[in-house]
């Protein structure tokens, strides 16, 4: 499958139905606009749901699992082990993503894209390994471009089959030991923001480790400095991780086949701008669920444009802020289609009353 | 029932639950931390249900409503007779907070503190009525000091009721055309913010009108600079309105019981400042759901010493935010329980990875 694919680029929102869901907006029993960013919300949701008072969309979630050469340098305050350690994790529904999806009443599917085992892959996960991790991106390219296609592939299959089974709102989250470092050199190459801004403590770093990841960092991107600049592509080869560019491409085919996505934080963010940049359409399908901890994250949703719904300190991955932030979706696109309106209750609308003398 | 009643001040939280599921959550298969304010969360729930994994709270909301005399200076974009009519959208379920409560799934009770109406309380209104609306708090005390009492005495018995039924999480919110009137006096008197960054545009008043809010409050606040100053009791029967102090009431009850309290918007907040006021340990109790657009919200949450989960822009009232932020309150606690740990998962914890040699 070929990025970018001719006439298979993103859909477009449908302005009409969001037109209508404004006007309803307006006619729900409450004062214009005091529902705030949830009146937005359900506004959005009608443009890209086709339906000005659309139901609650069917959502789906998938972990990307690989891991990453770059580990080595000991980026991580987790050895690369732990990556391989939380997909037994996931099979078993131990981890935060398993509580969360179960919680929310989603449907959860592991990848793994390329994680580094010496065992079977467990039970329950789906394999769709393209190598044992990628190459140390600090030194060489993290992978060829025909195994990034191949990584974007995988993530245009899931989207596909989920939207098969009548999905509406994809969730990608992703796991693997040392994937900060990855997502900090896309979003520094695609945002040309300084390692400084971008760089930060991952899991947990001490500063010493801070230190050795930005200095990573710069030197990737000092490798990928050339003319004519790498295309997006080329970049997400050189820089990024196999679960990075599952999540590109199910970004991609989710906005080809207009199904919005919700995504979760940092790395979730650095995938969206690698996807973005493959085709600028894609950025219309994109929800921000939270603001993470990780300081470059507030870079990159400034260059995607968004602005994140929740904002409570968590920098964990795995699409556990994606999958918090459902309800509120939700609740808002449940609010719109349920209030009753002014005429309907029998509720004076705003009037002249603050006109009125005193 | 008197207030402050001896003997029955603000239970105090359970220190060692807390230390007990602090303890957990570094156990918990996550870098530390990364879970950021649902850790906290977690961990604040298990102080105040006094235990170290606590369950899922049953979660019971009230809307308490009651006019306001103040509304006849035309201080509202909606006339008074909207609070009576959203009285029945509530009693029909057609109001935003019948949505969030049927969503996630809690009780809902609405208590009818003091409306002015012509016609009988719909079917299913709790009849609670100590006056029909408050007198004009621009000129003289909104209600007697006895009134005041018997308000919070309101809020009390629902809290009670409410404990008693098995509800371990309480919510209040409320209706009343011109209560953010009301809540900016209280606000202003009980943090000596001045009225400039208290009075906001509540329902979406116009520069006009929310002049002209400003200067009643001021004449409000100019009527009850006294020596003595007056108790938060005699400031709530001269500034506040009659579902105000039952809210009041009710989080006092609620901390005596030892049941915490998620605060909805600006009147809430305005509530909690009294009751805080009355027992500066009901502060314990209280968790802030979200940050209202009213701007004066930030000064009474800062007053408080608390921090907002959500930030939408939200400013309905109804309990609307705080029913919102109920799925973060249970997702936090579910992780909490359910989540495996290191041991459990045989997932390698932090080491000292980032610490060797590169």
């Amino acid at each position: 499958m070929s990025v970018p694919r001719d006439g298979a680029s993103a859909a477009i929102p449908d302005a009409h139905a969001e037109i209508a869901a404004r006007e309803r907006q307006r006619q729900l029993t409450k004062p214009p606009g005091s529902l705030g960013r949830l009146e937005d919300l359900a506004c959005w949701f009608a443009a890209r749901l086709r339906d000005p008072i659309p139901g609650i969309p069917a959502a789906e979630v998938f972990v990307f699992a690989a891991d990453h050469g770059v580990a080595a340098r000991s980026v991580s305050a987790f050895p690369q082990a732990v990556t391989a350690q939380m997909v037994e994790n996931f099979a078993r529904g131990g981890a935060a993503i398993n509580v969360l999806t179960s919680f929310a009443d989603c449907r959860l599917e592991v990848v793994d894209v390329g994680t580094v085992r010496n065992d079977a892959l467990p039970r329950g996960v789906r394999d769709e390994r393209i190598r044992a991790g990628t190459a140390d991106l600090s030194v060489m390219a993290a992978m060829t471009v025909d195994e990034a296609r191949a990584a974007l592939a995988v993530g245009e299959r899931c989207a596909c089959e989920a939207i098969g089974r009548g999905a509406r709102l994809l969730i990608a989250g992703e796991m693997g030991i040392a994937n900060t470092t990855a997502a900090a050199c896309l979003i520094c190459a695609l945002t040309d923001a300084p390692a400084e801004s971008v760089v930060g403590r991952g899991t947990g770093i001490d500063d010493d480790a801070l230190a050795r990841k930005r200095d990573i960092v710069r030197r990737a991107l000092a490798r990928v400095r050339r003319q004519p600049p790498p295309s997006a592509l080329e970049l997400l080869a050189e820089l990024g991780g196999l679960e990075i560019a599952a999540m590109c491409g199910f970004y991609l085919e989710a906005a080809r086949r207009g199904v919005p996505v919700l995504l979760d934080g940092y790395v979730s963010a650095a995938a969206a701008l690698v996807a973005v940049a493959i085709d600028a359409g894609v950025r219309e399908w994109m929800l921000a669920a939270h603001r993470s901890a990780e300081p470059g994250h507030v870079v990159a949703l400034e260059a995607l444009g968004l602005r994140a719904l929740l904002d409570l300190g968590m920098r964990l991955g795995e699409g556990s802020g994606a999958v918090l932030a459902l309800p509120i979706v939700y609740a808002a696109l449940a609010l719109h289609r349920e209030m009753a309106t002014f005429d309907e209750a029998g509720v004076a609308d705003a009037t002249s009353a603050q006109t009125r003398a005193p």
